[in-house]
């Protein structure tokens, strides 16, 4: 198999997304053509993105839907259950913990943990919030698979350290700030505030006299 | 000034980050070397993105923490505060406004939207969730600024399609589909279900043999 880069497993992600919703509507076959402009991608890409994976579509037919998704689900290791632990319980990491939305999608979020003894035994859900100094232990007793850093800033790159000594190779970064992990390790970052900057600075930058200009109702 | 990339602004974004610390930490100087450090990049891209907005630093003094911290701020429109409307009271949109860690940076979730009448009238925080019919009248009286969207995938292009018709120009997708909007729009998607299906990915095609065998402890 090709080297895969992590934008064409974004699509694959988006690809796996417009299935299920074709599947829901009760369409059996889907065409290259449809899925890309579903994605806002050309047909060649789509197919591209799948040739490297093997071989799922006939020519003049399109894709099975539920053939094309459960193969999708596999290859994006979506046929089987990952246990998320969340670092932090502050407000970012709670609301994580208690979203609960990503189940669907088989990510289970199975243990949350801070350093603030005020939050130590705190009940979210069904979770409690543990000891960091137990996260080597559960992660190194398979406890996890992924990690999720919703910590501050100035903690972010201490806990990815220990995450990654206790074993952990995918970590998902909620901190505003740009981490540092050995290559086999797998990290992704989100970050809400640089994208709601970006905005910020869209708006102000680009048509600040329209909008100072607009009459109010 | 020239046409300033996405991953431009992002890296700005990064630098305030970095210069918010910095200052806390009471240090009155920084150079571009330990700020390019500090985000992972080269001093000469450091240089090469603040040069897009004018002359900040000395050479061989480095930058003035506090005075490039608020040019960086301007520049980024964090000089003001911004009016956010969340779209979708659901589990994440819910999350989202009760999260309120985005006011240090400026940005005030002032209203939500829900097209669910057991949601519409439901109080969240210091907000009560309103009718999407109210949409578009409350912002062409420029009740907010930028617009969330945290509903369900199969209605999120109708809410952009809503915002823009409003006269919205900033929206922030957090629904896992690709959006269409028309260009004086600025769209960012963050999709927290595609990064963790980019974890999964990796962690599944990289290495099964190694987690496979790994033994329990």
């Amino acid at each position: 198999m090709p080297r895969i880069s992590e934008s064409t497993v974004r699509r694959l992600s988006h690809y796996y997304r417009v299935l299920e919703e074709v599947e829901d509507e009760g369409k059996r076959l889907i065409s290259s053509h449809r899925l890309a402009e579903r994605e806002g991608v050309t047909s060649a890409q789509v197919r591209k993105d799948l040739s490297c994976f093997g071989s799922f579509g006939r020519r003049g037919l399109g894709y099975n839907v539920a053939h094309l998704r459960k193969e999708l689900g596999a290859i994006l290791g979506l046929d089987r259950r990952w246990r998320v632990a969340v670092v932090g319980a502050g407000n970012l990491g709670t609301a994580l913990m208690l979203y609960r939305g990503f189940e669907k999608q088989g990510f289970d979020v199975v243990a949350a943990f801070d350093r603030d003894p005020e939050r130590i035994g705190q009940r979210l859900g069904e979770l409690v919030v543990r000891d960091i100094a137990e996260l080597a232990p559960v992660a190194k007793d398979g406890g996890f698979d992924m990690g999720v850093i919703a910590t501050p800033v100035r903690a972010a790159q201490e806990v990815a350290d220990a995450l990654v000594a206790a074993g952990v190779r995918g970590i998902l970064n909620l901190a505003p700030r740009k981490l540092f992990v050995p290559s086999h390790v797998t990290l992704r970052t989100m970050d809400m505030t640089v994208e709601f900057e970006s905005l910020s600075f869209a708006l102000h930058s680009l048509a600040p006299p329209v909008r100072r200009r607009r009459p109010r109702a």
